[in-house]
């Protein structure tokens, strides 16, 4: 079945009359048919609408009937073949390679969350008995689950197309939650969009839920996008993407009559901190290390190391050469979008402007329309702190190497730092002392803290933190990646003194559900 | 030691130059010494240096140190004695029993938490070992634990003078979630403030912890209260109150150049449906009780059953009378000041007014000040859809019976509510279908649903959701009383590769610190 162009409404597909979207093939500048016309008001209703009429129904399906799901999209996605991956690869720039992988990861995901439902550790259950015979006063039967916090609204990501747009983490997380979730397409791969979509619509009808479970439109950001959040029945944001789009996002969801939670992930430099014995026995492996996480996927990753930290000196002096090495001998990678390539050459051209920053070295140019130049640059920590400008992110793979007097002024730019997806510690075992001392800062500013490796590879398990402190996130309390995402959608509701009849299963009497239980704060057998 | 008037910073009691705040008894009128000269930004800027001083190192006291200072507040609160009871009732006008019963709750839930502490169940600690001959890559070693967000900005409530106060809900967990806490006293009770503020100073200097742990600021919540929320220290904030103070600290807090959770209590009307087999098998049993819950505690309780559903006709006519017989031989109680008692008479004024109501009774009017007379009127189902006067939350001891035509527009008046604290059901056997049919909308409504008794009385435990969606609070993921409180005040961290002598106690090998784990998400035996 060719490429439609049409908005996916529940098991609908309607052709909208909007200005059309066209995919860019950034690789070679070609436009992409079909058009997608835009949506706005009219179908934002009908997805809610539709959305609304299932989340009843779909946040009381059995654990096995989710689980099966969740599992059902995995395959129909899978069943797409080969042709979401050369559309994929049409409409990102992104290398077979990646995207199979990335197609991979996007499966594993949907059955991790199956894997989540099932084991119903989600429900946080908590039972205290009544104790009808308590002094002075006897106590009520109380019992606790979570439960769906209702319709999702999910923004597809530009850098994954798979992973984090129609299918990714935010639809599985929202979707094994109970929650009906209404996707707005990137505008960069409507086409994959459509294909994932279209995968995840059978699986709808295949396991005969309510049609509103899923929909899929295509529109502006400014009218479609708002739209989706302001609309009454949205109860949750999920978004991956610009710190200016989340923080747009954030106003309009705190600004509605019923604010909502918007889980938006933004923007991270990811500083990397080189630490003296590290540096002194592994300076140059490190230096050409660096440049493989920083150039891996033309940089696009939101965990890319764009900050390296440490005491100047031979051996950092060293570190810089080897990286400088890497940098020049570094191919030019087509870039998602040509929007994406502009701000990243503007951004370049900032640090390359700046009397502040040092150029070291850059890479090869590249000869396609969107082709992204390697670049690392040098600046001493003092300018660094001084300077907003020089701690923005710079999206795609530059890099900034800040020098310090000594490991209290490493320290200080620490604290300087705003809120971040990752820091990482090169450390080796007579650094452990230096790691101590910096390890509470970067708890305070990062989601998550590694030694000896580099931030880019988000592995999709249980203990997994893609989150952190504004900017990176909207809301470090939570985590876009990994299975604990399925908290994002979810709110604790008691019951007391329902009778049998009336508790939902995992809350009933000898735990029929067979899931983990708290009682009177005890774990249950 | 007399009452001073002073902020406690720290360690220190120190004599603020602002406009003195007085108590008023609001059982006489009678202004109550001493006074309290506001504090303004100089105290906030101390108190939040302070706390955030505090930070790293209150934050990795282990649990058992933690654990013991909770008690220890606990114990300095006791210790206080007879003092802390009558000067609480002074400032309150609520009566002996009741104060004594909310100093026991609020120590008890001082313990509940330092039992929560020690279980370490909050921690959430996930463990995800190294996969190294995983193919086609190999996975890192990631472990996560849940860490405290930061400094707490706390606002004392008036209705709680003890337990949602100085060392109340708000503080105990967050001083249990690792988080120093920053009070801002309710101007009703200062003097109650202080007293309970200088037990707490107590266990701070007998447990050895950073003086910055804790602090309690007077002044005005414009002034004082607003600048503690825009203080760039403060991580997250807890407020129970009304809903214009709980969206004003909402505003500030999504302000912020760091946006920062804001957990507030606000509003509920707290509906409870009376289904016709229990109304015809019981309704004047039902309509004695239900004024017993609603004029307890002169009506001032959170959870206060504002507003009664059902079906029209003889059943309801019973239950009706019978309540009123029950609200003309209530007693006049003292509400907590004379801006609660205004509010208080300006909202039923309005009921009396409003050609949609109908006054049914009227309790004694008192002699005293601020004294609340009970009051119960009715409307028609269509009215009070049609006015949103008539859903406005009256605090204090008046509800409004809504009578339905049928069980559809009993279900449609459920559907047309905001969002509430609870949802209470008045059934019999024979009404279980019709509370089957009830219950998805009270649990998309309310944070608890409760069956055969009355919303008043709310139980300090595991289970417990003190909680609901906007406007009941500004955040229906949480619950603001009982042991998963803790949770609003903890993000999640995740460490990658850190070498075991780096990482925290509760995520090393061997399971050091004894908490409950779960190992590549099963939960470890």
């Amino acid at each position: 079945m060719p490429l439609e162009g049409k908005q996916l409404i529940g098991q609908q597909a309607v052709l909208s009359d909007g200005k059309a979207i066209h995919a860019v093939d950034p690789a070679t500048g070609e436009t992409l048919s079909p058009g997608y016309p835009a949506g706005g008001q009219a179908e934002v209703e009908q997805a809610c609408a539709l959305a609304r009429a299932a989340f009843d129904a779909y946040r009381e399906t059995g654990l096995e009937a989710r689980a099966a799901f969740l599992e059902t999209v995995a395959e129909e996605i899978e069943a797409i073949g080969d042709e979401l991956i050369v559309r994929a690869m049409a409409e990102s720039g992104l290398p077979r390679a990646r995207l199979e992988g990335e197609r991979g990861r996007t499966c594993g995901q949907l059955r991790l969350f199956a894997s989540v439902v099932r084991a119903g550790e989600w429900l946080d259950v908590r039972l205290d008995p009544a104790l009808p015979e308590r002094q002075p006063m006897p106590r009520v039967d109380l019992r606790q689950r979570h439960i769906a916090l209702g319709p999702v609204a999910v923004f597809g990501a530009s850098n994954f197309p798979l992973a984090f747009s129609v299918a990714g983490g935010d639809t599985a997380s929202a979707l094994a939650a109970g929650c009906p979730v209404v996707v707005k397409a990137h505008a960069a791969h409507p086409g994959t969009s459509e294909l994932v979509g279209r995968a995840v619509q059978r699986a709808v009808a295949k396991c005969a839920l309510p049609e509103g479970v899923f929909s899929l439109l295509y529109g502006s950001g400014r009218e479609l996008g708002q739209a989706l959040v302001r609309d009454p029945r949205i109860k949750a944001v999920g978004f991956t993407g610009s710190r200016s789009g989340g923080t747009a996002l954030m106003q309009a969801a705190q600004s509605r009559p019923e604010p909502i939670p918007v889980y938006a992930e933004m923007s991270s430099i990811n500083p990397v901190f080189l630490l003296p014995e590290a540096l002194n026995n592994r300076g140059r492996d490190l230096g050409e290390a660096f440049i493989g996480s920083l150039t891996m996927g033309a940089g696009q990753f939101c965990t890319n190391p764009g900050l390296v930290i440490a005491v100047k000196g031979e051996a950092l002096d060293a570190f810089v050469a080897s990286a400088a090495e890497a940098v020049k001998a570094s191919a030019a990678q087509t870039m998602l979008t040509p929007g994406i390539h502009d701000a990243y050459v503007q951004g370049v051209d900032g640090l390359v402007a700046s009397s502040k920053a040092r150029e070291v070295a850059r890479g090869n140019a590249g000869e396609g329309p969107n082709a992204c130049q390697t670049g690392l640059f040098v600046a001493a920590a003092e300018d660094f702190m001084g300077d907003e400008a020089l701690q923005a992110e710079v999206f795609g793979a530059t890099s900034l190497v800040v020098e310090c007097a000594d490991l209290d002024e490493v320290k200080r730019v620490a604290e300087s730092l705003e809120g971040q997806l990752t820091a990482t510690l090169q450390m080796d075992d007579a650094d452990l002392d230096a790691a101590r001392a910096l390890l509470p800062t970067l708890e305070r500013r990062a989601g998550r803290v590694m030694a000896n490796g580099w931030p880019t590879g988000v592995e999709v398990c249980h203990a997994m933190v893609h989150g952190g402190p504004y900017p990176a996130t909207s809301d470090s309390r939570t985590t876009s990646v990994g299975s604990a995402a399925i908290h994002r959608f979810l709110r604790p509701v008691c019951y007391q003194n329902l009778p049998q009849g009336l508790l939902p299963e995992a809350l009933r009497d000898g735990n029929p559900a067979g899931v983990s239980r708290l009682v009177d704060g005890q774990r249950e057998a």
